[in-house]
């Protein structure tokens, strides 16, 4: 030990879970791997659609909570920008440089208020969503206290069960308020249906929206009645964006997972019956767990448990693999049956997450690998703001 | 807008959900609250509990992943240490200044072993289990290569289904390759019979316990007869710590979840059948939420989903509430059954969360609450060092 600080000892660059140049095998693991081909491919495949259907993609940012992956569907994909769930998110992507920002949700704590109503200043175009008129009122005052607009769709509930109002009326009573409120601008409709995008079956899914469509429609048309046009009607996700891009009256997507894929999402099959992570989307999205004991001949442990991924969606896949399975998750261990002993101890497995939104979000760190090889370690700009 | 940096728009403060003196309705959701009080008294009862059964009390670091949490507890609970479960959580915990830390998991990975093998340079008695002689010979370098000493201690799997050996033999094999290995000492055995916390019943838990202790027993009395004492014998958590404290075999307990409580550990049963959170630790932690929208009349949407809090033991359960229930949690929302609409915009609920761990590893503070009035805003050290 040299002198009071051992220098050498602090010096483990501990807070990176790998380095460019580094083999995908160094990693240090439980580490979140994306595959940079396949990320690529998903997020211009989606872009390509949104422009060849006349759409445009508001990508949804919640999932990836990171700014070098929007500013990546801006480039590559097209986005016209990103939708998030919380002002800390809407706050961390404005900050990173992303110009056109949706609150999906609600905004109405007094303090968070006020923290939307700053977000123009820092350079992007502000929209949040309203399913109360009280709630007008509040977001008026707080534009009009910083000098700046906040734009707002009604939030429509057509069948997830969470925010939004359900009947026309109430989109339109709002929606007046919203016109008539000092430093607000009403700017359209929000309608995305949460609940139906996991559903397995193609047809019961179309089902599902077919309803929300008829929502939104009757919605728009009343609203166009009453002189209101809608510049944005939003929604649609990795399991419905066909239904909505050519339902004639959704004008902007607001897809997230199908940029990284997960295991749940996985499972629903397009309208040919396959699995969309068999075709549709590609796995971009890995959890490297490493093997860290063997001590029972026919299972593996692994040291990915509940600290680095969520199990709200089934447990994780591992990928390419059949021999194998992971069959148990506890806080810091996951349970891998190895009924042919073929693992040993520092093997690294790439697990496929059940849900990715959650799991991206006990992470700092995405590791970029391309061929194998680390080529960039992008923050979780957003890890952590849920408020 | 003055200059070229809005500084007004920037100056949010938005990376601390409380400040001192603020009023617990003030706090931004959701967000981690501790009843200091509650949380005190739990430190030291189970403290006072271990000093009257001649105990040593390693407290579970990996459960609240905070150094000044881990301080309280050595200084009010009289803990010897921490225990945790990876190299990353225990370097902050020894950076932190706490003197005794062992790492109750196996390490394998070249670039952990590294670091492990670094960190009594850092201050720390730096201890870690061992389920295979194959790691001796790695350890026991990487020590020599950084003029440390590692101490070990065996792992025996005792029903918890994931590391450690299952024979005394085992056990003795690697205890006697440790004692030979340069720059290692044997400290002892580790058996943590993690598996059997969450049941229900206290004779049930005692019967699984009770294996545990033939299996350490036979273990530590061989040593013995081989010339190998333990300096410790580990294991005992919130759910068993009576049944180690009482067994004549072990002499440290590793309780991490006491000093929190959740909603799963709350339903097991004591030894007269009353819950444990009913009387034998008070319920310190809770996951304050916001109402954020009631366009339903029968339902309230707060703001605290998969992003706030891991469900994989069930959902949270609103305290000291009967008249409204948190019955669905999706990744920004949890939906409260409100069947006579008592809830209104703003209202804030303590939800005590299905299972602390997890929950606590997705947020960055603690906001330590006494009297209503927030008293200090703690950060969550040793959030995400999952590696």
């Amino acid at each position: 030990m040299k002198g009071i600080i051992d220098i050498e000892a602090m010096d483990v660059g501990y807070d990176i879970p790998a380095r460019p140049g580094m083999a995908e095998a160094e990693i240090q693991t439980p580490a979140l791997v994306l595959d940079l081909d396949a990320l690529e491919r998903n997020i211009k495949k989606m872009g390509d659609y949104a422009v060849a259907h006349g759409m445009r993609h508001r990508v949804h940012g919640k999932m990836h909570k990171s700014v070098d992956i929007a500013k990546l569907q801006v480039e590559l994909g097209g986005a016209c920008g990103v939708c998030c769930q919380k002002v800390s998110e809407a706050e961390v992507f404005a900050r990173g440089g992303i110009k056109d920002v949706l609150v999906s949700n609600q905004v109405r704590d007094p303090a968070k208020i006020d923290r939307l109503a700053r977000m123009p200043r820092l350079g992007a175009r502000t929209i949040c969503c309203v399913d109360d008129p009280a709630n007008v009122v509040d977001l008026s005052k707080a534009a009009a206290r910083h000098g700046t607009e906040i734009e707002c769709l009604v939030e429509i509930d057509c069948g997830a069960g969470r925010c939004g109002v359900t009947t026309t009326p109430e989109v339109v009573k709002i929606a007046k308020a919203i016109v008539v409120a000092p430093r607000l601008k009403f700017a359209g409709i929000q309608a995305y249906q949460g609940a139906m995008q996991h559903i397995d079956d193609y047809n019961d899914r179309k089902a599902k929206i077919d309803i929300a469509v008829a929502m939104v429609k009757d919605a728009v048309d009343t609203l166009k009645d009453e002189g209101l046009d809608c510049d944005i009607v939003g929604g649609g996700g990795t399991g419905s964006y066909y239904f909505e891009s050519t339902s004639g009256v959704y004008n902007e997507l607001q897809c997230g997972s199908y940029a990284f894929m997960d295991a749940d999402y996985g499972r629903i099959l397009d309208k040919d019956g396959n699995r969309i992570d068999q075709g549709e989307w590609e796995n971009a999205l890995f959890l490297l767990a490493s093997v860290m004991s063997h001590a029972k001949a026919d299972k593996a442990i692994v040291d990915a448990g509940l600290k680095a991924q969520s199990v709200d969606s089934g447990l994780p896949v591992i990928y390419g693999r059949t021999d194998v399975e992971y069959v148990k998750c506890s806080d810091e261990h996951g349970v891998v049956s190895d009924p042919n002993g073929v693992l040993h101890v520092n093997d690294k497995l790439r697990l496929v997450p059940g849900h990715c939104d959650p799991t991206c979000n006990v992470h700092d760190w995405y590791v970029g690998v391309r061929n194998g090889v680390v080529e960039t370690v992008w923050p979780v700009s957003a890890r952590g703001k849920a408020y």
